[in-house]
């Protein structure tokens, strides 16, 4: 496979770019993490969301402990080749570590981030060992 | 007003954050950019998408020179407080600088980029100065 197109995306001085991951059918976005090009020529070969953990340094097959895959339904790059955009079916309908569906559940209520989104499933219940 | 909930956000080491650009009646993702505390800031006091462009060096208001506004009817930051989410309406229907309705327009067909989203108006109709 040749991956010309990998080198087109304009990669940050980390070797990184951000991806933002939209649910195919409510299409509510779920969350937004980074991918190194192993992880973004993964993600397509594998149809279905790897990322580049910043914190552990490592691939990171998005469900991998949690069991919450995201199916790839459709990868878009931006305009600028700096951002990835993608369509996915979320496996349990939870994206976030915290068990809720996505990740952007802080809304700006009287000058302070309120969490205001339900906890559909507790943590501790999701992650057999260590969290995501 | 207090800036203690500018603090808790997680700005990188360029004191950027990503923020996500979500069309508030299609929930097409429009675009992502950049915001630093100060555009963060004018953001939620003018009700109104204000970026931090890197290649410039300065704020962006958003459709300062296009007319092509975002104004904004939801924020949010995500669970790791690195990422803002907004919901905006567009005004024009356009948020790219190439005319199109949003900047996620090449889609990976053949192991090529193509540009599959179609331009609603021309760029050279959009600018009168200096693209943004």
């Amino acid at each position: 496979m040749s991956d010309e197109w990998l080198k087109q995306v304009k990669w940050n001085e980390d070797g990184l770019v951000p991806a933002i991951a939209q649910d195919v059918h409510s299409g509510q976005v779920l969350m937004m993490a980074w991918m190194n090009p192993e992880s973004l020529a993964l993600t397509v070969a594998e149809k279905r969301a790897i990322y580049w953990s910043r914190s552990r340094q490592r691939l990171w097959r998005k469900g991998e402990d949690s069991g919450h895959v995201q199916h790839l339904h459709d990868l878009r790059l931006d305009c600028d080749g700096d951002c990835i955009l993608m369509k996915v079916e979320q496996v349990g309908g939870i994206a976030c570590h915290t068990g809720r569906q996505h990740c952007f559940f802080y809304a700006l209520q009287d000058e302070q981030w309120q969490a205001v989104d339900e906890v559909l499933k507790d943590p501790h219940a999701i992650y057999s060992k260590a969290g995501e």
